[in-house]
């Protein structure tokens, strides 16, 4: 078993890796930019080590001074947790060439997944489905339009090298069809110097479904079922949950297979979630992608499971087999995650990063906090603008929104301001209570704007 | 269903109501003392009034203004928390004189269970394991000779109208069984006006084991297991978890049947707790007393079960079936709960109220916090001392102490001094961690002295 183990990150996130240690009984050793000295991962952490300036790429992008600590405190591991270098696949084999196990899967599982046409062949070849498009590269405009025609239109054109947002276009008639093609590998060409484009059926009204696998070094891969992640704004979640409400008792069956299939297509190891696009009109999934570290809402999983996402990482990575197969993982009841951030739901969403003069977190019974800001705490501007998770528990959807409704309604952040206004607006939108919505609700609702 | 409820009480259980109101939709006021108008349970109520001075019984003990906000404020309902008014039966018949639900049960049960003799007389003939002891009150000293020669010594002597610690004796010997009933008689007659005194067999290697009983107003009774409150202090409990790990599975069943019929004895409704003495030695188990209320300790009993049991009282209360059926109960995982009172346990547990300078709760998966305070806040003086309670959930007693241990190592109380240090200190103990302890834990082991 990990015996002292370094964490490659900062935030909630940090200090979530800290708490599953310290039951552990495993050391823990933090690093932080010169902005986090204050951070409340630095003082939970049994050692804590300044790696660089506030720049994330002088920090905690700087994989040789993250290595660097790990072997000068004698840690036998390194857990990335999301974002930073947790699908950095260069970073998980120089983890490996110096000897520290890296709390992820293999630097090849993470090359694969991590590259957007293979892992769209791989999960083709391993049987799980993808959305309909081209095989591979479009050669010929005559080709993609044929194609177009056949799946019907509207249909979205990708650079392979895209990303981000970038190097993506839709096309709703065979005129966008033929100008897209070209604009976008030019585009390509100039953004990532290849201007390979592929074609994709456009799905519409669809709601982020995904699911939680989990696989150790002997080939066992379970699932801990879905989570729903439709409620996004410009692609980034704001609010989870588990189970979806849209998807029926067969789909989740099968969609679990998918994921597990997904998870052995690439040899995986640890904790990790298969991304499905549900289409709404034809109730088919197609695989997305794969998010080969933990995700920030993994505690809802853990909340209708009992299983606890981040000890079993730990296992699995100190060479553990799973204790569970999948005929044992129950599910019970009903759990939500809102994430809090130091954002201005009134002004767009701008950041607000500052200095947090009040703080209290909300408390009872079915109701998990995870967070690393304190009273007293300012946020650094440099990093990610969220300051807390609230995790609700309930036997029901009902339960688990009445007690998140009561748990943002008690909690105290003065100093900046949060998106709690715009969660409290969002949980009483008759839209969104009754679960009848695709990832487009927040292009429709204006949730601030309602009465 | 209740529509406004009043909270008749303050602190962490005042905040525990409000936010099981809130999820239930049911509006809420607050009372409070002049010294608690900053209070916690004073923010988070609907309306929030004040009752009188910082005394007690000018404020929370003061049965008419109570009752006169309750009906200016169109209140339909009372709850009354633990302790102050919780097992006072003349203001349950009040509430039921003017029309306000007394959650709780009816004045009768109150009465009958808050009477020492009374109470044993009632379990004896439902058939529940009384302490052996003597028919009634002692008439002749020789009968008393002769009872105490057949049970075996040592003996307690007990005031019939005794309570807290007074007329109350053990007698190891006959000379002392003489002398100790004349004392007590004359103790009893000069405190209490009434020199009636009965003998009970002393069992002095026992475990405090008590378990919890929902009952609706048509008959239902159903239990919730037990919870194991050993570690005392001076008769105050410190430490409780569920389940025992004194007791198997047929004594957890029979104490559990028992308990059932306890509360059918008295037509018992809403939340109660039967608390048992459990002789070590011979295995047996013993009627206590009940506690005619929701108790301090409740959450681990919530947290092993997922039922919310303030809930399941405002459900009751209000007339509603009990939902669940014994054979629906199900027990997962392991609970501990550790009380953090504002008292110095390096000096002897004395009291330290003052201004809570700096704040910040234990977060993160199975830990439950239920607290009545926040940062800046002035403890007054004139209450109890508890600030706050920590639940800690796991698969095992193991986990549960692990988790236990991060939490209260994370917990950051400034300003004032706390039990943390003691709990910390007995979570080591390698006593506790083995379970194989009675209820004089806290005068045989010096936990603050441990190294």
């Amino acid at each position: 078993m990990i015996k002292k183990l370094l964490i490659a990150n900062r935030g909630e996130i940090a200090v979530r890796i800290i708490r599953a240690c310290k039951e552990m009984d495993i050391e823990t050793v933090a690093v932080y930019s010169e902005a986090d000295q204050e951070a409340l991962h630095v003082q939970l952490a049994d050692e804590a080590y300044c790696i660089g300036p506030n720049a994330s790429k002088d920090s905690y992008l700087n994989t040789l001074n993250v290595v660097g600590v790990a072997k000068l405190t004698g840690c036998d591991a390194i857990h990335p947790g999301y974002g930073f270098l947790a699908e950095n696949a260069d970073f998980a084999e120089l983890c490996r060439v110096c000897n520290i196990i890296f709390v992820g899967p293999s630097p090849d599982a993470i090359s694969k997944m991590g590259t957007k046409d293979i892992a769209r062949e791989t999960m083709k070849q391993a049987g799980v489905p993808i959305v309909p498009g081209s095989r591979g590269i479009i050669e010929d405009i005559e080709d993609a339009i044929d194609l177009a025609n056949e799946m019907g239109y509207p249909v979205i054109i990708k650079a392979t090298a895209g990303g981000g947002g970038k190097g993506i276009r839709v096309a709703r008639t065979e005129d966008e069809l033929t100008k897209g093609i070209k604009i976008t590998r030019q585009e390509a060409e100039t953004a990532f110097g290849d201007p390979g484009v592929y074609l994709e059926k456009y799905i519409e009204d669809f709601r982020h479904v995904e699911i939680q696998v989990l696989a150790d070094q002997f080939g066992n891969v379970i699932h801990l079922g879905e989570r729903d992640c439709s409620i996004q704004r410009r692609l980034q979640k704001l609010l989870e949950e588990t189970p979806s409400p849209a998807i029926d008792h067969e789909t989740r069956e099968k969609m679990g297979q998918a994921a597990v299939q997904a998870a052995k297509a690439v040899e995986y190891t640890g904790a990790g979630t298969i991304e499905f696009i549900y289409d709404r009109g034809s109730q088919e999934f197609y695989f997305m992608e794969m998010n080969t570290r933990i995700q920030v809402e993994h505690p809802v999983t853990e909340m209708v499971t009992g299983i606890d996402l981040i000890k079993e990482q730990i296992r699995v990575a100190s060479g553990e087999q799973l204790l569970l197969k999948q005929e044992d993982v129950e599910f019970r009841g009903w759990s939500i995650e809102c994430r809090i951030n130091a954002e201005n739901p009134e002004k767009n969403f701008m950041p607000s990063a500052g200095r947090i003069e009040m703080y209290l977190a909300p408390g009872g019974p079915g109701v998990r906090v995870d967070s690393g800001v304190y009273p007293g705490y300012t946020i650094p501007p440099y990093y990610d603008s969220m300051v807390a998770k609230v995790i609700s528990y309930g036997k029901t959807r009902d339960e688990a929104i009445a007690k998140m409704k009561r748990a943002l309604g008690e909690f105290v952040i003065e100093g900046i301001k949060t998106t709690i206004p715009f969660h409290l607006n969002l949980l009483e939108n008759e839209t969104f209570v009754n679960g009848d919505f695709n990832t487009k609700f927040l292009e429709i609702h204006d949730v601030m704007g309602q009465k």
